[in-house]
């Protein structure tokens, strides 16, 4: 059989046929990307043996995904999230050395440019929910504390919704905050209790999610940006244990690691200590950075 | 280990956490196509090991292509031909038995209700082009010709387009037409030699076909759907085996059972006999019917 007739296409040699086209690709990265999706992307369907109206249908759903999105919503993103791909890229893109506490994903909520506060400022200005101190150390992986490292941290509202999806409703940067660590590497600042909320799921990803048997819930949790000299950037959240989708995170995003108690203080002597004026949530987490590579 | 907290998503369990989510699904078809996805996904993910940039890019490349289809426009479908996926899904729902003639894809320009013509009639309503007379039998799978088959036809005139691409340009119906086979099976009529042609490349698929150093051209060919009762519809084209792209079909449409020699008849008896006055180009081509299942 020459070169030529080997390039017929049939249901066996289908992805090597496709793949062997592209092999003089002059962007040599692209060609292996599209390579490597395209023999997953025909061992999938050999497997799935889909009709012509499911092949259809699949064409449908992307396109639709693809209508959903705009500036404001990225509902690809979405998918890829609800996908565990999101996660799985971001587990990728991230592997610390033991020791180092664990990334997760940033999500589509974060703000640049948040006014930098002193320690101990309250980042709830809307007065809702349930206060909350937050407050904990950061680390090398020696255990020495990181003084001056940048955190920037950002959560919902007591309603579930970050400022930014609540414009002209919450004030401007409620619930958001830069701050430093101390010389002794900690941090200390109150907040609100966070909610679970829904990721949006009035398109085609939330249908899915529907016709799957899925929430579009995420649990409750507080995120973090810790940036410092002579080490990596961690993106992550903490997590509240007792959430009650903590096993069920729509995007994958919780970690064993990440969880961290929300505990609730009603006793008048360290309400007082931590000079507040009742009862409030605390949660304690200190973060270990990966030295720079 | 809890089965809560084998549910911790991490790289390797990836896709089982993901998956394990869709287990209670109502819709059990939806579930496993969507999980079989999962799987290769992840797994084509943990190949490519995508940076966060090039994961981006991807979720652009399809929001994109998204934004490219509308009503007249199917980019989707583009990136599925081009990926050899319309030809994989079309292979494995057409699983012809031995000696029965092999499908092609459909393709976006068939169109229904065109006139039923009489044997011998030219679909050429343009008068562009060199003619061609086209002709075969068709038969079932023991040799039986088949009287009465339904053939519907279409096929691109001199410039490379398709009557509904060049609406007010091309007259309506410009080469497609239907024919029934008489007694004997067989089929005869005259139309134009057709041209290669680019799939629509001005979009995001065109521009990944660049990159990859492809290029966006179909070799020429007739297109066929051939039904009869007692047999399964045949939709298959014919390809001209000296056009310059027929060993490189942007959609990988071509099979060796389907080339057919357009041959050029310049002898004058021949001419005569066939009823033209001036040379013009041959295509005689059988089909064999698989019987209905």
């Amino acid at each position: 059989m020459s070169i030529r007739e080997q390039g017929y296409f049939n249901e066996e040699n289908s992805a090597d046929v496709v793949i062997s086209r592209i092999a003089k690709s002059t962007e040599p990265r692209l060609a292996e990307i599209v390579g490597v999706v395209t023999r997953h992307l025909h061992a999938a369907i050999k497997e799935i043996e889909p009709t012509q109206d499911e092949w259809m249908s699949a064409i449908q759903f992307l396109t639709a995904t693809g209508h959903m999105s705009d500036d404001w919503r990225q509902e690809f993103i979405l998918l890829s999230d609800v996908l565990g791909v999101s996660m799985l890229v971001d587990a990728i893109n991230n592997r610390k050395p033991s020791g180092a506490s664990e990334s997760t994903v940033l999500g589509p909520f974060h703000v640049p440019n948040v006014p930098e506060l002193p320690m101990g400022a309250n980042i709830c200005l809307d007065g809702k929910g349930e206060p909350m101190l937050i407050k904990g150390r950061i680390m090398s992986t020696d255990g020495t504390p990181i003084s001056g490292a940048k955190i920037d941290v950002w959560q919902t509202n007591d309603d579930g919704f970050y400022d930014v999806q609540q414009k002209g409703i919450q004030p401007d940067f409620n619930l958001r905050g830069v701050f430093r660590t101390s010389e002794d590497g900690t941090y200390r600042f109150w907040g609100a209790k966070p909610r679970f909320y829904p990721i949006p799921d009035d398109g085609p990803v939330g249908k899915m999610l529907e016709s799957l048997g899925r929430h579009p819930y995420r649990p409750a949790h507080l995120h973090y940006i810790i940036e410092a000299e002579g080490f990596q950037k961690l993106v992550t959240h903490i997590f509240d244990p007792d959430d009650e989708y903590i096993h069920s995170d729509a995007v994958f995003g919780v970690k064993k690691s990440l969880l961290a108690k929300f505990e609730l203080i009603d006793n008048p002597e360290i309400i007082a200590i931590e000079g507040a004026n009742s009862s409030f949530y605390k949660v304690v987490h200190d973060f270990v950075l990966a030295a720079a590579s």
